[in-house]
């Protein structure tokens, strides 16, 4: 399966990449474990992916586990509460919780990871516009409000409440967050 | 300055520990580099802290580098401006920025850095209970709303926006937030 985007067994080689960061990861994940995982000679590896960063990028860009299911539920109440619920599933399931956490959070020492997390954040936010533009034909989004500090209000909720504080994010809580969202606090 | 709670020059060493961390990052920290800027044997920090991680954590407790002046303003929109400016300077401050992104957000593979941040933020949320207090008697907090999840929007929204989105996030975006949370999205 040798393509243009990268060598023979790519698709061994990303699942390798994400297994060994999910498991003990990022600052432990090396080239070398990766290259005996998937049974790639690590030259290869390194030919084409120069660093560990940039084989971790590709990784992410290519795999499914941050798939977003834009809901159409017929309303943004139940729109923003899917997407919510979706979110909080992310920082919690075991088989995205620690990937998520160990790249989108990589700052800005890790260029290259960098940019796959802005870049990711960047297509949710466009696929999340479908949500906004039915709010707005239905009348259900006040004038003036921008869609993106919305989803700034709501996603960074979550990721707050759950990474940083630490404190308990179940169901209640993502229909309060909601709510006040879309209620206000005044 | 021999004290019951640490090693003479205890405040040298807390100070090359954050100066260290803020120029190379979490990963290069070494508690060896932190013995010879501070001038103290290596053998002696290992001895008041076995850890990077916990000499980080207690260095981290004792700097003033996190502190709140928590802002009364006279009405909760002016407060919670004041509030999220404060957010906004230590994530882009130069001197706070890269300690804040190294510590704060060290996740659930650091335990002892993240007991360090939990106990950060209940101490920040603490000291901004009256701000909802004197909002409450105001008449300015509709009734029902968890001031807990007021801070979780605000602050995560700011949070989001400049560490995981990489966006932009200067005077309007956090006026729109605080407005946004105030009077809703609906």
């Amino acid at each position: 399966m040798s393509t243009q985007n990268g060598p023979r067994k790519v698709e061994a080689i990303f699942a390798a990449t994400l297994d060994l960061l999910a498991e003990h990861g990022y600052e432990k994940l090396a080239i070398e474990a990766v290259a005996a995982r998937s049974g790639v000679n690590k030259t290869t590896l390194y030919r084409w992916w120069p660093s560990k960063d940039a084989l971790l990028a590709a990784a992410l860009r290519e795999s499914g586990l941050f798939a977003l299911d834009v809901p159409d539920t017929g309303g943004l109440r139940g729109d923003l509460l899917a997407v919510a619920t979706q979110i909080h599933r992310l920082l919690t399931s075991e088989h995205t919780a620690p990937v998520v956490t160990a790249t989108l959070t990589a700052g800005p020492r890790r260029p290259e990871l960098g940019e796959v997390s802005r870049s990711f954040f960047a297509d949710r936010l466009a696929r999340e516009e479908p949500i906004f533009d039915r709010a707005v034909t239905r009348g259900e989004l006040r004038s003036g409000v921008d869609p993106v500090v919305v989803m700034d209000l709501l996603a960074g909720a979550i990721w707050f409440r759950l990474l940083l504080r630490g404190g308990e994010g179940g169901p209640k809580f993502l229909e309060e967050a909601v709510d006040t969202v879309l209620n206000g606090a005044a």
